[in-house]
């Protein structure tokens, strides 16, 4: 049932956490571990993990948080929560966990954990849908990363009646749909004079945002793509 | 809520699991831990857990587990379960945790962990009332022992907050908002190309489906509108 799940440690530090967090994956039964940008020695410690070796030798490793969610129609984030301004829907993990559940029964998900210090960044989060806070107390909200990914699997598996198999939605469109329309945009709009070119990181992030707020089924993608290509050629054409 | 609730540790070995047990206590709010028999340069050790301090400073070690359970009126125990007869009642978590939290809103309760290595021998689970496990896989059912914890102790906390401050979802980008999106970007294809003007009549048509299947918070409708007028006027723009 956690087949579509993705787990993506992003930046994790601590080889015992990278462990922690495939071991309970393995008592849940979700196997698709991907780190990004992992603390090398961290991570090949990390291999030697009792029981849940397997996980950690099938582990993907990437540089950045748009490749690692590429192959995915959802991407959600983790956070202690509530310490700045998110710009994105926050669940708690019991209605998230929901969400995510029946999202599965029809597509491929990521799960955002940020490194055990500094959480996800803003622009981790900038790839996510939305994001889920497991419900902690304010006092003391930040978990131990290995926990965290633990709670989180146990409240996806909890309700094991077969998922609910709803009207299957159509199929949406993909990080890695929503990426290459992020960067055709962006083109467009640099080209027409809409973005500042010296403003142009904090843009992306902006941009990033506005269209992962979108929703698309995945047919729609080439045709949006080639729409952009036109008026990105269109506004390149010389003038006659 | 969880004030009646003593966590038992029993004969841990680990440092790291002992620190990490206090930890997810203070995350759900949970302060009354107890050891029996623990491993002593562990306990020492796990002393200097972050953030948790409080809950081991006040820790209570016991020799036996009689003692550390005396004043409870209800003795719940842990097991990965299965391997043996525990001649004992088990309930999986959801349902264990529901008896329990009915339990604790009239009296105090134990929740007992074993060592990491063995779990609760027969003579620990001989104080128990009945057993609780967590619904990991048969084929790797053995939690790491902080990580089991935390799930325990979640799920004890997780109904019980005020009926879920949900985030309502924000409002969505009306009929208007779509048409007036409709017709911008058709002013756009138009004039960059991609459509031909004598067929726009159903382009038109195909257009507004198009949008009608993108999902949108009103939020975002006129930021849409402000780029897509920009990218217009750039390719009115008269050449140079």
């Amino acid at each position: 049932m956690l087949d579509g799940l993705r787990v993506v440690l992003v930046s994790p530090r601590n080889p015992l956490n990278i462990g922690a967090a495939a071991r309970a994956m393995s008592n849940f039964g979700c196997t698709r571990l991907r780190l990004v940008n992992p603390y090398n020695v961290a991570f090949k410690e990390a291999r030697s993990a009792v029981r849940a070796g397997y996980i950690l030798e099938q582990a993907e490793v990437f540089e950045r948080v748009a490749d690692a969610v590429a192959d995915c129609t959802l991407v959600v984030g983790t956070t202690a929560g509530g310490r700045r301004d998110l710009h994105l829907p926050l669940h708690r993990l019991e209605a998230g966990g929901s969400l995510l559940r029946e999202h599965l029964t029809a597509g491929a998900a990521a799960l955002l954990f940020g490194s055990e210090k500094f959480g996800l960044s803003n622009d981790d989060m900038s790839h996510c849908h939305w994001l889920m806070r497991i419900p902690t107390r304010d006092e003391h909200a930040s978990m131990n990363l290995g926990q965290a990914v633990a709670i989180c699997l146990y409240e996806l598996r909890r309700e094991e009646q077969e998922a609910e198999r709803r009207f299957p939605p159509p199929p949406e469109a993909t990080a890695a749909d929503f990426e290459r329309l992020t960067e055709l945009l962006g083109d467009v709009l640099s080209r027409s004079g809409y973005v500042n070119e010296r403003v142009s990181r904090s843009s992306d992030l902006k941009l990033r945002r506005l269209i992962r707020r979108v929703g698309m089924p995945a047919n729609d993608v080439e045709t949006w793509l080639g729409m952009l290509r036109q008026i990105l050629w269109k506004l390149k054409e010389p003038p006659p």
